[in-house]
């Protein structure tokens, strides 16, 4: 007997039918003697539905009502599915993100986990129910409803395994498991049967949909062996984890890309001790994440910075930016969009020198311009303008020797939170 | 400066044109000067829908998931609601019946209040804020979430505004006020413009729509002053409280009626000692409200015994009977729909005899037979066939001389929960 915590996505319960489809993959899993908590999203389309309701009433609502609009989406979800379990003869009991005892930071939109209590869950798994726990959603201390912003239900899971020490996290998708790339973009895209926390990290980090940076961060502190499957059929899926088995040969194990990105540069910047920690620093406290920050243009004590945020962080950025315009003496700051950040991912990297360097090649030879590069042990990433993505990511992907016979499924990672 | 409870239910936040009209409504009083709590019921249908998701997933889902589900319903009023004022310019903040400190007993679809701990309510409207409350929903001391049942809402606005020693409860709907009758029925009916808390809790019990007995109860007993109107104009409405002014020579105030009504026939129990406790304790035990009792027919140590209940607890009571059948021998056991209650009620009764006469003597020259009667100090009710409803209750409005020369809009209550 294990103790299995499986996540389904919104769109895994997007209608009644797999609604009860995701009620029996769940009692087929008690039925071979283990115990099962579930963690749901919302349904389908509900989220989106709630942010434009409330977008009718204000452009733009307090964040504090967002958290409290929002996780009745997860709430309908996990009353929904419960009853369709109860219906196939299985004890089961619902909890909300804050009964399942998870206490988060007092931040709303984007909170952090501070700590799980999940005695009423532990108890009613003993009691021989299949828990059902709402993702995305915790309580203050002072009784505060929160979110952890997209990919929050991941989160959840991953930290719920984590809390009852369970055996195994099982991501549930509408994909087979991590492919290494996009196979909407690369028709012989291959998937994965392992990848390592870092590796599955950085893919994560890079916009591979499939799952959510902070829950494989999660994993990887707390050891939570995860497996990312599809909820359309029984096949093994991806297992993620410390040390997964390298191919013979691979260097490379999955390329990735993300359109979300803008990038700010500052020009004309005074040489004030203190300047670099003064943005970055305003920046972090407006929660805003920087990713790739570049130096570059030094003259006469004046310098220019780029970096990048998401596209739905860049006004916010700006306007961060030009608050500080008296602290931080600049000529102007500008923004841009239309880039795209490539990455080759692979823990094999770190013995192979030359990798970079063939990426570079790569690129250029789809006659792109790289505007910045950003490299850690196990990736480099290069942002470039978006109009040749996809050849840039098929080019990549067979350079790497990443290519398969088989043709993947075209559809590709949707179900996100 | 006084403390307003104002409640407005379902198809009054029905959408968002409506949702902004209660807003600003809310926002008037605060400008007014006075200190608001909202209390919302869910917008239109959507406790509907919600019910009718379950029953795809099963015929009879289990009541805590159903609770579960359902309190989403209002926690996406205030929410929405809460934007809406945010919008205005105004400080509010929403909270769950949890949030706002609504203690319940421990049953699902149907919980009792036991306690109210409106402190955060109470420090947000210290602090400025317009402050929102979820209708119907509370929760257990073991942290399950438990709903009041139909007109749930009311209780809650009452309830708020008694634990908070508010100095008016306004239940906004979408009628004037309480009526004579109702005016779908009887064209010129009239509007009340006082009745007393034991008149309305008659009028309430007897299925006038527009306030749910179980807060007319809580308000008499907090002697909490209400006022019904109506949230689309800014007519004066009724007030209920205890000693309302009589009109001169009213001694029937309104004409209530109930299609809600079923009747069980016990027919043949055997005159043990203890029969009635047994069967109306194991009914009670059952959550299964009974109204009018008539015991007929006592022969030879037999009696039969025949009670209404409301329409949707008649299975369930014909299973509570068929189950007492081995400590309670009888013959049989029948049930029966179709039927009626028709009531007069005033305070006036007490000192006018001959009411109730001329109450039978108006239905009978219907053409209308009685089939069971109920008295109390200031209504009498007679269940009859349901086939000449109209006639009678006209009838009976003319008799007592409520008709007025005004038309009475037509609509009528419909704002229930």
């Amino acid at each position: 007997m294990a103790l299995y915590v499986m996540k389904f996505g919104g769109s895994s319960v997007g209608d009644t039918e797999r609604m009860q489809r995701v009620a029996r993959r769940v009692a087929e899993k008690q039925d071979e003697g283990h115990q099962v908590i579930v963690v749901v999203s919302a349904m389908g389309d509900t989220t989106d539905d709630l942010i434009d309701q409330a977008k009718l009433l204000s452009p733009e609502p307090p964040t504090r009502e967002m958290d409290m609009l929002m996780t009745t989406g997860e709430q309908i979800s996990i009353a929904l599915l419960s009853i369709a379990i109860h219906q196939l003869g299985k004890k089961a009991i619902s909890f909300t993100g804050w009964q399942a005892g998870f206490r988060t930071e007092a931040v709303h939109g984007k909170a952090r986990i501070i700590d799980i209590r999940p005695s009423r869950v532990l108890e009613a798994i003993k009691e021989g129910n299949i828990v059902v726990v709402a993702g995305f959603q915790g309580m203050t201390e002072d009784g505060e409803i929160t979110t952890f912003g997209r990919g929050g239900s991941d989160t959840t899971a991953v930290a719920l395994a984590a809390a009852t020490s369970a055996d195994v996290c099982e991501i549930y998708t509408d994909v087979d498991g991590i492919y290494s790339t996009d196979p909407r973009i690369v028709k012989n895209a291959r998937k994965l049967n392992e990848i390592s926390y870092d590796e599955m990290l950085e893919l994560a980090n890079l916009g591979a949909a499939v799952l959510h940076p902070r829950a494989v961060e999660y994993a990887k502190h707390n050891q939570v062996r995860l497996v990312v499957r599809s909820s359309f059929n029984h096949n093994e899926g991806t297992v993620v984890k410390e040390d997964a088995h390298m191919e013979q040969g691979v260097v490379v194990s999955g390329i990735a890309y993300d359109k979300n990105v803008a990038r700010i540069s500052i020009v004309g910047v005074e040489h004030v001790p203190g300047v670099l920690a003064k943005v970055f620093g305003s920046l972090a406290e407006s929660k805003i994440d920087v990713d790739i920050i570049v130096q570059s243009g030094d003259q006469e004590d004046k310098a220019d910075f780029s970096f990048t945020v998401a596209l739905s962080d860049r006004e916010k950025a700006l306007k961060v930016i030009e608050g500080l315009s008296e602290e931080v003496p600049f000529r102007e700051v500008t923004s841009e969009d239309g880039l795209v950040k490539v990455s080759i991912v692979g823990a094999g990297m770190v013995s192979h020198p030359g990798v970079a360097a063939q990426m570079f090649d790569v690129i250029s030879k789809q006659g792109v311009n790289i505007e910045m590069v950003s490299t850690s042990e196990i990736k480099v990433s290069c942002v470039i303008a978006g109009g040749k993505l996809n050849e840039v990511v098929q080019a990549l992907h067979t350079a790497y020797g990443l290519d398969t016979d088989n043709q993947a499924f075209v559809g590709g990672p949707k179900d996100r939170r």
